[in-house]
Order: C-alpha cells, then sequence, then structure tokens
C-alpha cells in the first residue's frame, strides 16, 4: 500500500458546446477503496474502435493541434456542427475513456471478497481504462489465469466477447453458418479461430490481397476480396457452399451490407425451384456493429422481401443472454487469452504519448494491423 | 350454366431472355370444376402497386409499343439487362396476373360447400385474377355480405389485410404508434380509419400539402409533409408526441427511411436523462413494404445501435398469424367492406383497354389518387 500515490493521471475528453474537442490527462485522487472494492493499478489498455467515438467526440482531427508541456499535453480539435448535434448529450462534460484494461490489484476494501485480490492480475470493463488507477467492485475482476501478463489480458472484453457474440447471434436467430466484414481485425482473427473450433462455417471479407493470406494462414476456409474484380462471384460462392445468411459488418457505411444481401439471395436462387415473385422466403440478415465508413450506407433492393439491416451492441446481447450465459463466455475467455483470444499490438504508449498528434494520426484511422495499448504507469 | 362460355380470356405476362416483356390477351378454356372448386366469373379485380412488379416484369414502360386488334392487343416493352436478372426465374414462362378480386360463382363442383356458393357474390385472392374466369376452391372464397357489388369487394384482400397487417406487427413487436409513408394512398386511408378505431396512434407521411388536407378530412391526427422544409421537426414532433417507435415505408429507396429513424431517436432523447454514446437503447424499426421509389436506399447512421431496417410482407405475416388469427382478420374485411375498407377507384377498365399505352401511363406511374379496377367481363 505504501507505494500507491495519493493521485494519478486520468485521459479526459470534452467536447464544448462552441464546437472545439479537448483532450487532456487530470490529476485525480486515487480514492479510499470501499469494502466491496479494489484500487487496480491499470497496467494496459487497448485503443479499440469503439473507444474512438467517446475519445474524439467526432471531431476533425485533421484539425488537431496540442498545446501544453509534453508530461501534460492538451489537444484540442474542431468538431463540424453535425457532428455536435449527435454529440448533444455529452457537451461541457468531461468523460473518462477506455472500456477496458488489466492491471494489478495494489489495494483493497475491507471485504473478504476484495482483500482476496490483493496483489492479483485483473482485467476489467467498465470505462475509464485510461487511467492510472481504477477503483471497481471486487466482484466485477476478471483474476486472469497464473503467468498472464496485463498486456495479454487487457483486451479480454470488448473483441472476444463481441466475437463470441455474433456466434450466440448466429445461433440464436436460426442461422448456421455467418460472414464478417473487416475481417483481418483483431476481432476477425479471433472469430477466424472461434469459428475453427466450434465448427461454425465462415465467410470472411478483406479489402487487400495480402489479408487474405493472413486468414489463410490462421486457418480460415473462405476469404473473400472485396476489391477484386471478381468479388461478387467470390461471395456468391462462399455463400452457397457454408449457406450463410446473417453477417455482422464493421464498416457500416458504403455498399457493403446490400452487396452481401444481394448475395445471400443470388446464393439461395441457385437452388430455388420455381420463380417467387416477391424474392426467397429465406430471411437474409446483415447486422452493422462497426462505422469503419462513417458515410451513408446505401442499397439497391435486389434481395426480396424477406431481410434485415440493423445495429448490433454487445451490451444488449448479453443482457439477453443473462448472467450465467455471459459467465461461461467469461471463462471461456480467460481461458483462452493466449490463444484463440490473443491481441496483437504495434505500439505501446503512455497516456501522454497517446494524446501526440503523429500518433492520433495511425491509431484514429483505424486501420487493420495497426492496434495501439496504452500504458498509463509506463516510464 | 349454360352462360358460361367454352373459353375466356386472360391476361398475360412474358418476359423473354432476350429482355422483352410481352403483354397479351390469351384464350383459355374455362375448366370444369372438380367437386371443391367453383368457377368465379371476374368482375372486379384491382390494379394494386404489388400486382405491378409481376405485370411489368422490370421493363422500362417508356419505351412500350402496342401491336394487334384493339380487342386483342399486344404491348410490348424493353427489359434492361439489370432488371433481366432479377426476373431470372421466370423467364419464358407466360404468368397470369392479378392478385384478388370479386366475382359471381356461375358454376360449381359436386360438394355441398362448393354447391352451396352458386350464384353468390365472392371475394377471392390467389392470382390470376386478371382474367374472365377463375377456377378456385369453395373454401377460399368469401361469401361478401348481402348488397356487396363486386367492386366494392374486389380489393378486400391485399390493401385491408396489409392495413391490418401493419397494426398486427406494431403490437406484435412491442411498439405502441406507428408511421405510415405514401400515408395518403389507398391503403393509408384504411390505416387511418383502422388506428381511430382501435385507437392507435398513427403518424402519416405524405409528400403535396393537399394530402394533408385529404387526411385531415377523414380525421388524421398526425400528417406531415415530407416536401415541407419544417419536416424534420414536425415528424419529431409528432413521433415525440405519439411514441411511435415502428414505421412502414412504401417508397423504400431514397432517404426517408433514414430520416423516419433519425427523427424517432431525436423524439427519444427529448426525454433522455443522460448521455449514452451508443445512442438510445430503445430498438426503432423501419419496415420497407414497397418500392414507390425504385431507386437505392440511403442512410446516415444517426440514430444509435439499436434500429432496423428491413423487408416486410403480408403473407409470412398471416402465416405468423395463423389460421384462426387470420380468419378473424378476414371477417372483419367482410363487416366494414363498405366503410373503414372501401376502395375508391379513378378508372374502370376491361382486359384490352388495361393494355392501352396511355391506360397504362396512369396507373404505371402509381401515383396516390390513381387507381385502376380492371372490369374483364365488362362490354
Amino acid at each position: 500500500m505504501a507505494d500507491v500515490p495519493a493521485t494519478g493521471l486520468q485521459l479526459r475528453s470534452l467536447v464544448k458546446k462552441e464546437g472545439v474537442l479537448e483532450i487532456s490527462l487530470a490529476t485525480v485522487p486515487v480514492p479510499e477503496p470501499k469494502p466491496e472494492e479494489v484500487i487496480v493499478r491499470i497496467e494496459a489498455s487497448p485503443i479499440n474502435p469503439s473507444d474512438q467515438g467517446l475519445l474524439f467526440g467526432g471531431a476533425d482531427m485533421t484539425t488537431a493541434k496540442v498545446s501544453g508541456p509534453p508530461a501534460s499535453p492538451v489537444v484540442t480539435a474542431t468538431v463540424p456542427p453535425a457532428a455536435l448535434k449527435a454529440v448533444a448529450g455529452r457537451l461541457d462534460q468531461s468523460m473518462p475513456v477506455g472500456n477496458e484494461g488489466a492491471g494489478v490489484v495494489v489495494r483493497a476494501g475491507s471485504s473478504p471478497a476484495a482483500q482476496a485480490l490483493m496483489g492479483k492480475t485483473v482485467a476489467i470493463v467498465g470505462g475509464g481504462m485510461y487511467t492510472q488507477f481504477r477503483c471497481i467492485k471486487a466482484v466485477q475482476c476478471l483474476v486472469l489465469p497464473s503467468g498472464t501478463t496485463p498486456a495479454q489480458g487487457a483486451g479480454w472484453f470488448v473483441n472476444p466477447l463481441t466475437a463470441l457474440g455474433m456466434v450466440g447471434t448466429m445461433r440464436a436467430e436460426g442461422h448456421k453458418a455467418l460472414v464478417h466484414t473487416a475481417a483481418a481485425s483483431n476481432l476477425g482473427q479471433m472469430l477466424v479461430k472461434i469459428c475453427l473450433k466450434d465448427n461454425v462455417p465462415l465467410v470472411n471479407i478483406v479489402r487487400r490481397p495480402e489479408q487474405v493470406a493472413t486468414l489463410k494462414a490462421i486457418g480460415a476456409t473462405h476469404v473473400c476480396n472485396s476489391s477484386a474484380p471478381t468479388f461478387m462471384d467470390d461471395l456468391t460462392d462462399a455463400l452457397a457452399t457454408t449457406g450463410a445468411t446473417i453477417a455482422f459488418d464493421a464498416t457500416g457505411g458504403g455498399k457493403l451490407a446490400g452487396q452481401i444481401l444481394t448475395a445471400m439471395e443470388a446464393a439461395i436462387n441457385r437452388t430455388a425451384k420455381e420463380y417467387s415473385r416477391y424474392g426467397s422466403t429465406t430471411h437474409k440478415q446483415v447486422y452493422i456493429y462497426g462505422s469503419l465508413d462513417r458515410g451513408p450506407t446505401e442499397f439497391t433492393r435486389t434481395f426480396g422481401a424477406a431481410w434485415g439491416i440493423g445495429g448490433w451492441l454487445l451490451t444488449p446481447f448479453l443482457q439477453k443472454l443473462g448472467q450465467e450465459g455471459t459467465q461461461k463466455l467469461r471463462e471461456r475467455v480467460a481461458a483462452e487469452i493466449t490463444t484463440t483470444f490473443a491481441s496483437h499490438y504495434t505500439k505501446r504508449v503512455s497516456l501522454a504519448e497517446a494524446l501526440k498528434l503523429d500518433e492520433i494520426a495511425v491509431y484514429g484511422k483505424q486501420a487493420t494491423g495497426a492496434k495501439y495499448l496504452i500504458e498509463p504507469n509506463r516510464g
């Protein structure tokens, strides 16, 4: 307990009503934990695409400027009027950021459950993880298997549970195979491994030829490159082979969701026995769970009447699944954290380094293969 | 039975594989009904938007030409390559057209059920109604209330059941109010009357100011004109007042579906207590049930993650509802056929007249207020 300081740094994102984003490092007191709580010294927390909405607040980061001393930089950028409208609910509130992380329990409340965690390496979720010391309830901590480092455990929740949630949704909605876009991503590679283990046919859609190789190398069977001139035919073939009628799309904008539905309909109609004027009666579903392309979604309705496009989020999925089901998924992730659910980071940065404009320019792109890990207590 | 001829005229639509649509009148034998069947002399059958896909086969009707004698015209038109792909399943098959109709039973099979219908005015559904004599099972006939004319009963199925299906879907999916587009249509006016009777809050979206007046005149409370500069504000107000979170969209193409979701989200957020980074958790749904605008659907995802856009068709709704539930709806329609479910036709035409280019130019537009009734045995 002696080496826990009185205060720690915490990353904050603030959107001012005049349309200015301000990202800064606040010095906040390390609280005294209540009986059921512990203090986790956060050693690692990933920058996921799902963190960036809150972090950047819809700002145009090409307008970003940095000021202040190197140890305590302040990034400012302009939030365009349309984006400002979308974040009306958070204006002038300084928000902590960071969905998930891992670290060591350095102080514990008086309850036995909290005391039992002292010195343990734990993974946690719940926001505000881009911070040096995070107070959290003991029951919310997942103790990592012995020998697991915080860096290995930091990305334990968002990507693994989302990938498992896709397979779970596929099953719950009566489909037998699935499609995933931006499939070479960290999450996409986990999904490939889950589907191999669980014998679920998976159609991967990537945007570059080298990503086809990446996925084939870890055992993927069907990988379609959307930049290839044969894409629609390749996709229809893979859909006919697998029978996939549900897709999870990370891109959101553009024509991809509609192309998937069109290819699904074409694959189904290959075996149709008679003409159905309203298209096939098999329900075809695309869930948009990301927004790598922030532009509008556009589709031509050439896939009959039995189709749906919708938003998908992890939280409502877990709520529907219930506590027991969720606990099973968490335990699977812990058991396979260095295999199925291993994350690969291209760069590790301190809180102050995460605010450098040249780093923001890299991780802000959300490009496949450029994944950052924040180490709040680094250096 | 003496006045039933040996043959009758039947409208046929044929798309040839070389990309030519051919609409013609075939002379077909009037069959001898089996014991459980009857022959209905069709007196009236509406041209619904849902008939036009099969009728025109995706052809570009601005290229239409007519040939043959006036009593037996043949309309030909070009089917563009993209549309030809969408109708691959029906190429080179001569298809009868016309979803629903009404007429008089002029011949009956030997079973008591069939015999009981002799001379009765009945409403029927099942395709191939643009014909002079339609053979159908006795159990499929709905006997119209005494005094109801075939013209009054002809549109008994598609629009009434679709309107009732929207209210049924709203209830089944847990919404408490609904939105309808192209709301001044024949179907839209039925929906206004149903919702008034059943106390269901309804937000009507129309495209012209005079349509606002039409709907107000029959008792509609909320009518928003999408061509007004205040449309989005008007719509958000109406959604906030009614709490509508489900919409049925007849237009399909363009930005309207996305605008409705955006306005729903804004209406919900008016009463939000704290900032939710992924938007409201209330599910917002738009069902596309028509294609008045055949262009692409486009939306900007500014309505959180709890949303869906999908196709909607009457048949799967009725299948889910089951036979007993469907029968109740049919009985309601029969009882209210001259009130709630009254249809208004702007023109009545014979089969040959329906093939005149100047008539096709009018009803082919699917414009609100231009509804045609075919009277196959006219003149």
